[in-house]
């Protein structure tokens, strides 16, 4: 499902990071960074992550000057079992909120629905937020297993850290999301936990296709396409895929978890991933980037696996889902032309 | 947050549902009843909660006489970690897919978005889906704690089945859905998760006290007011606070978890919970009993509490949400009366 948008607009962002996050390439655009430890002042990692999510969210509406009731809605999801995160940050707002889960891909599904929302006139102002923490998904999904065994060439490294972004009608901003396409569920059969990026490259490829289809455009219209967290493997098996399709991402395409790492210098395998990694690399550095005209038109493709230990255990394989974000910068012409030499 | 629709139709809903569903009050309004036992013909608890989510999209489409490439995305969630039920079942379909969690009150939120995104105009038709599962709960959250240990009085019982229901923008349809109000996170410090009804009842109170006060009506305004799965207990808890502000729910109110279930007659305690708990007893007996004319307005309060695991065993409260939903039979009197004479 594909959506055009003609009055969705990006007004602000808060993005928190942690050590990790901060030893990265793009740790100059982050908000705020805790380096201390990973517990961000708290008792538990689980508590950790639930205090950056809300505390973005209360940032959030801080920078952008606005009080809760100015609010619609948030829209926000994480990969803890029942949302826990999202859930148990929202107790410390009085704001409506709308649990969501697509995986690594949850902040891409927020801002489908935030867009559809927008553009239907049914809000003004939506906050689309999103959490990940590296101990707290170390807990939840690699345990019991043998805890500190060797890792995978092909494993990714969860990012800490939360992102919230307002989205609203409000013309005045410079980003606008223009499109949007809704991702289906893909299953490769792949059952290898180790090769996330393999089960969703699978995924982010059926959303590229289907987004460039219903569009009639090529990847050559953005100045930038970048999936969530692929990490490298996956990343090069996406392009390898899809030039068998017929499209070309040599010259055009990166992966979020490539950006906020540094996979030569950090232990960080192939790549970051979670929720966190797509949400704090266009939060920051894309939105930052797109504002002082460095890039004009980006793809964002939120990839996500559904790693569910229980069904794993059970032999099954893992299915994936991706949604892809068109972000495009007003044109800034017509400010001081008449309003015919524009479209 | 509370938004009016003018446009949003309940089309269609097909119910599956288990042995202990089957021997309740309302077993003749399901579409399939499968009560060999708790398999549904599959190897694990949890692909058949999988495969009988998936089989109510494919039957409801079916029954709608649509095909896949009619439904515009299928909206879906459930209990079980990363979602899975929904995110495995909707491998099976080629249909854009949009994840949510609201714990129990997963189908409600899912009828909001359904109706925004309807009423804005972003889309023509949605199925929104939920699941649940008595074993695979059971797994999931009272493991490894001892199983089979005595139950409290205040237990509820997870429902065991599936509902599907699809939301149009055509006007055929006898019932609208005419508003929703989307709940906020409360969180009164209850730790006890024997006893989740008066953990919910809060919730259930805030929105029901925010949907009456944003549409200006009292609790009379509905022929019947529907809380998910507060059960018999939480039941008391909500009329009895409710009271306390002004608002008396003692002629017309009554819990999904006490309809889906004969509490007297069924070892199930106090009652039914789960997501399915008001979306099988709304999906069938309220839409059946809707048409034949027994009730002309019905609001439906799907009513969800965040049970995590992790953050319990750190001796955390349980935050719970509720969503109301409000439905009601077109005036069938315009057939034969002039316009003026009906609204």
């Amino acid at each position: 499902m594909t959506k055009k948008f003609n009055n969705v607009y990006i007004s602000d962002s808060y993005t928190i990071a942690g050590i990790y996050e901060k030893n990265g390439p793009i740790s100059n655009y982050f908000d705020l960074i805790y380096d201390k430890d990973l517990y961000y002042g708290c008792k538990t990692f689980e508590e950790a992550e639930e205090k950056m999510l809300s505390n973005s969210i209360d940032k959030l509406i801080n920078k952008a000057k606005l009080i809760d009731s100015d609010i619609d809605l948030v829209i926000s999801g994480d990969l803890e079992n029942q949302i826990a995160a999202s859930n148990y940050a929202m107790r410390n707002h009085n704001i409506s909120y709308l649990g969501i889960f697509s995986a690594c891909a949850t902040f891409g599904e927020g801002l489908f629905i935030a867009g559809n929302f927008i553009e239907g006139k049914m809000a003004k102002n939506i906050i689309v937020s999103t959490s990940s923490h590296n101990m707290v998904t170390e807990r939840q999904f690699r345990n019991p297993t043998e805890y500190a065994g060797p890792k995978k060439k092909t494993n990714t490294f969860t990012a800490t850290g939360a992102a919230s972004i307002l989205i609203t009608n409000n013309k005045k901003s410079k980003i606008k999301i223009t499109s949007a396409t809704l991702g289906k569920v893909q299953d490769k059969k792949i059952k290898d936990v180790n090769n996330m990026g393999a089960a969703m490259a699978i995924a982010a490829a059926n959303t590229l296709i289907n987004h460039f289809k219903n569009l009639k455009v090529s990847p050559e219209y953005y100045d930038l396409i970048l999936t969530g967290d692929l990490g490298l493997y996956g990343k090069e098996i996406l392009i390898e895929y899809l030039k068998e399709k017929g499209y070309d991402l040599s010259k055009n395409y990166n992966d979020c978890g490539l950006i906020l790492y540094d996979i030569e210098k950090q232990p960080v395998y192939a790549g970051a991933s979670g929720p966190t990694s797509s949400a704090l690399v266009l939060s920051s550095y894309i939105l930052k980037e797109m504002e002082k005209g460095k890039f004009r038109k980006v793809l964002i493709v939120p990839t996500g696996a559904i790693f569910s230990p229980t069904r794993t255990f059970q032999k099954e394989s893992i299915p994936s889902i991706a949604h892809a974000i068109s972000l495009e910068v007003k044109e800034w012409i017509h400010i001081s032309m008449p309003s015919y030499f524009v479209d």
